[in-house]
């Protein structure tokens, strides 16, 4: 089976923690591996790593393949040039499919950032799935409602096929009186978001019902490199694979997920999925408590201290705070288009930074400097490059550095500090066993990630 | 006059932006002036700086002075070498005037922390208080109650004298139902703890009612300087001037303060003087809310984004974030204590220390080393000193630098760095007109603020 992973989500629902170039599929919310990385390996158990095509937003690129590398090097990630929504990201993945093998093989599609610890549940509805995709169908994952949620997609079941239901239709976000009466009727299912189908028949559907897409499609070419093509890409419309396919065709059936789910919407819904203390409080990081119920404290680096507070959400990270109302964190949307309107830096970026070598955090800045601690991991170097506007000068924190600074080796110790001139060529390097850590001082007129020239890189980024 | 300065209070109450070293007194909340700089300048109206003594703990003393020699290089600070309540810190300021003038002069005893904003209202309580002491009377301003308070300590007041009443009694901070009956009986005051008196009055008191604090006085010795010697003072018993004094006395009188006042007690009462939004809100600093109401909510430095919350108190530091409700903010005290009770930092200190020269920010911090940004004001230098354990690197962020290293004198620029090995002589110096910030580096196996020998200081700290 080949399998598709849509990775385009961006990050406004979990602010602070997500972010616009790190959004919640990056994130490590219950365990070590991302929600990407877990999606990855559910998936690994039906479809080779070579099978499974992780198709996400360019700027998404570097980390989304950081990430995936550490599940398999076979890995394949499709970019797209601009947000284009679901169906468009759908049709442009199967395309790569139909360009690299010539298979009419089942195709399971999943979201990057949903949450379902029940491995065998899930692959027991895969199973199911599988059988009435063989039939022709195109097979959405209902979940069973457990309460009358107003923030999801309903399907609406008709009568029974031989291990699921055929599909009458897809309905909006209901008010909660029409929820209510959803729940009570027992037919009616959560829209996850995971659907499975023969290549062919996705195809079939496109042509039928979305030939904006399909007519363009024959256009993609990836020969060269996974990187869809702007010109093309742009022509389609932006449309989500419910409106453009699965709300029209007549080939839909529904199987019944017969796991857990969540799709970590919001602050609340990983609040529900997390172990509780005695208090009904979800704790994480440096957080004292004093009288505070049922809430959900997160702290990445400062302390927080909360006293005779109940049923809130409070979230810190290395630049912002967050704190809002447990019942409400719907809301934390509106903050997050706010502060993105008035261009906050709090909604692109994290302070700290990954890349495939380790990772750097921003300490502060000022007109014509930059500090940054930089962490290089053991055995890892960073590219040989060189800035055209800026100076570094290097002071060595913890472990020791090999810098090559044109073509003179220089080897450096805790204490030890180096300069880098304008435009010398260079590179950070850590051949040793401990972690490096140094701190970086950029001085110059323009200062900014985009002055770089590299020259050559261990992870192809030249 | 004379008057006192009581400059001994804690951080608890107003964490995390007060701290064990930077206590209420110290903090600017509502203008440029901190509320001791405040105090001062109402007691200047009465008593010139010479004779306006402050007296505070030895680990405040540094501070303080700071913050009076903007008000005036006159200033006198008394160093307690341990807390011991206000009866035994009035009584050995008392001793300093008695040692450093004959006269039986008026004093007027003031605590650093509370904010009165109508002088006028208060030059006339003072007037109004000295023909009452003028008469032997130790006179304490009262409060008018406005609401039955639970946490203040009540006087009640018996017949009128000429500008005020005679004091019937002392009561401790009473029940709700007992303060709604002093307050619908008329003739009980809040205890504002404002005292004024003849100094021989006073003397007269100590010397019947509290024999073990006066007996001490006499071998205080303020010939070399203004600390009071650890083995007299350790003799005295820990108890303030209201049981030792005021509630014993038969001198008492009450004159009713005629401007406003607020003790600042909690953060309640910073949020009930400060001017509100038109939600209700008080916002100060990096803050973005919606639909919040009737909230206080300080960033200090970063982003603090809020929604759908009502009546919290939300402080951002560069260390320590606090939430709580604002109908519960003594409970405040409860996380201080229990963050005292494991040692943190966040109790103790702030991450950015002020000292004579400017500031200095802690970034970070491993095994043998630390990070600082450091600022030194135009003019100003930091003392020559030399360190046993440590070395330090400079890189220069903004401004330029002249370094004295052992008998070299080095001019450095943005951009520029220096290395300054264990026990040289040094010194960092700013004789320019803008401000000079750098990064320091420290490395060494020993790493404290106390690893340093001065050898020259022009703040006098040798």
């Amino acid at each position: 089976m080949k399998s598709i992973i849509l990775a385009g989500g961006s990050g406004s629902r979990l602010w602070p923690l997500s972010r616009d170039m790190y959004p919640k599929q990056l994130l490590s919310l219950d365990k070590d591996n991302s929600l990407l990385q877990q999606t990855f390996a559910r998936l690994n158990n039906f479809s080779n790593a070579h099978d499974i095509v992780t198709i996400t937003n360019v700027k998404h690129y570097s980390d989304i393949k950081l990430q995936l590398n550490k599940m398999s090097k076979d890995n394949i990630v499709i970019a797209e040039p601009l947000g284009k929504n679901t169906a468009p990201a759908i049709a442009c993945t199967l395309e790569y499919f139909k360009q690299n093998s010539d298979n009419d093989d089942m195709i399971l599609i999943v979201p990057s950032d949903h949450l379902i610890k029940d491995i065998e549940g899930f692959n027991k509805t895969v199973k199911a799935g599988e059988k009435l995709a063989q039939e022709g169908y195109i097979v959405t994952f209902g979940v069973k409602p457990t309460y009358p949620e107003i923030g999801y997609g309903y399907i609406k079941t008709l009568n029974a096929l031989e291990t699921g239901y055929k599909v009458e239709r897809f309905v909006e976000k209901p008010d909660l009186a029409t929820a209510k009466e959803y729940l009570s009727e027992g037919n009616y299912y959560w829209n996850g978001g995971i659907f499975m189908g023969k290549i062919s028949v996705f195809f079939e559907e496109f042509k039928k019902l979305a030939p904006e897409i399909y007519s363009n499609l024959n256009q993609l070419d990836f020969s060269q490199d996974t990187k869809i093509q702007y010109g093309i890409y742009e022509k389609m419309p932006s449309i989500s694979i419910d409106y453009a396919i699965m709300e029209k065709s007549d080939k839909i059936a529904l199987v019944e997920l017969q796991s857990d789910w969540n799709d970590l919407g919001s602050w609340q819904s990983l609040y529900n999925v997390k172990q509780k203390n005695e208090n009904g409080n979800v704790i994480t990081g440096k957080v004292i408590t004093e009288n505070v119920k049922n809430s959900f404290i997160y702290s990445q680096k400062e302390l927080v201290a909360v006293a005779d507070l109940e049923d809130v959400v409070i979230v810190e990270t290395e630049d912002a705070i967050m704190a809002c109302k447990m019942d409400k964190t719907q809301n934390v949307k509106k903050l997050y288009e706010k502060l993105k309107s008035q261009q906050s830096d709090t909604t692109k970026l994290h302070k700290t930074v990954f890349r495939p070598w380790g990772y750097y955090t921003c300490m502060n800045s000022g007109t014509g400097y930059l500090t940054k601690t930089i962490c290089v991991l053991p055995k890892q170097k960073l590219s040989i490059q060189s800035h055209n506007y800026r100076s570094e000068h290097w002071v060595v924190l913890e472990g020791r550095a090999l810098v090559v600074k044109e073509d003179e080796k220089f080897y450096l110790n805790a204490g030890d500090s180096i300069d880098i001139p304008v435009r010398a060529k260079h590179s950070l390097q850590n051949p040793y066993d401990e972690e490096l850590k140094i701190i970086e001082v950029q001085k110059g007129d323009y200062i900014s990630e985009d002055d770089i020239i590299r020259y050559e890189d261990c992870y192809g980024r030249v």
